[in-house]
């Protein structure tokens, strides 16, 4: 149980919602292998039994964050590919814009094994990946000659994935214009 | 200055050599911003002074190591491309298969933040740079129609950095077949 304070100054989910948040801040500062419960209640403000409380150990805290991180990453490519004229584009844009404004939560998503087990982690893991396969579906020319659309999807996949590794460390530009080109090669 | 048996007990060149391996597998274990030049010292043996010594700080090791693993990828890449009938399919394919036998070097590789200045970092990162440019130049269609060459390097680049990250977290499987159709589109 946690301290009465801590129920009543919260109010439902904004408990949750605020450990997430320091979290992935902690994430981005030190790395996802070297985070301690302890530390991210500390950087909260709240009990150090409030992690523990709300997503059990350490695997289950990281799995939160990448959940959430794949829910807000989907909207986000749900918002660029509705009525754009080019949407395999509008969602690698949108994958880099979110790698480059979540650092934290991009560099737990893609590492199942870090990760505990979750349902809403495979959920909005998989609407996201979902995403990218329908924008293949209606994008002319995206798929080689007769390739399993599996291999399409891990083929474009890799490429918004790598730019948006080397953007965000700094290995390529943070170019617009550049981000464009990769993607629309 | 390092304790004499230290000095003795290492040809020139090969306690270097035991501190970048031991620094590479903590930086697989922990990750590149939870290393301390303690515990690496204390992986290899060796008194605590040594790394300091060797590297000066933090940000050199990881340059040193990063250095190491730019040298080595692009050995592997050379062995590879040569009198390769696909030299960029080759050269993609050591790409992926260093960052699998490489884990540590190769999450620190394109961390540049993390880096201190480093004479052989620039020298070896340009050579395995070039290495790309040039499989791209002898490549009928790995440009697209009137495309800037650097271009080309940033999407070609971006596709096997994507797919040697989304490989080595287990993200996409470790399947030759299925790498080298990323790798063929």
């Amino acid at each position: 149980m946690l301290p009465m304070a801590e129920r009543s100054a919260y109010h439902h989910g904004d408990l949750r919602r605020a450990l997430l948040q320091a979290a992935a801040a902690e994430i981005h500062e030190v790395g996802p292998s070297a985070i301690s419960l302890r530390s991210i209640a500390r950087r909260a403000g709240v009990s150090h039994a409030a992690p523990a409380h709300h997503f059990g150990d350490r695997a289950g805290l990281l799995a939160a964050v990448a959940a959430e991180g794949f829910r807000r990453m989907n909207e986000s490519m749900v918002a660029a590919a509705t009525d754009s004229p080019e949407p395999l584009l509008a969602i690698g844009r949108a994958y880099v814009a979110f790698a480059r404004t979540n650092p934290g939560e991009f560099a737990v998503m893609f590492r199942p094994e870090l990760l505990g087990s979750d349902p809403d982690l495979e959920v909005h893991g998989a609407a996201a990946h979902q995403r990218l396969v329908e924008a293949i579906a209606v994008t002319p020319g995206a798929t080689c000659n007769g390739e399993d659309p599996s291999v399409t999807a891990a083929r474009l996949w890799s490429l918004v994935h790598g730019l948006a590794t080397l953007v965000i460390t700094g290995s390529l530009p943070a170019d617009d214009d550049l981000i464009d080109q990769v993607l629309r090669g």
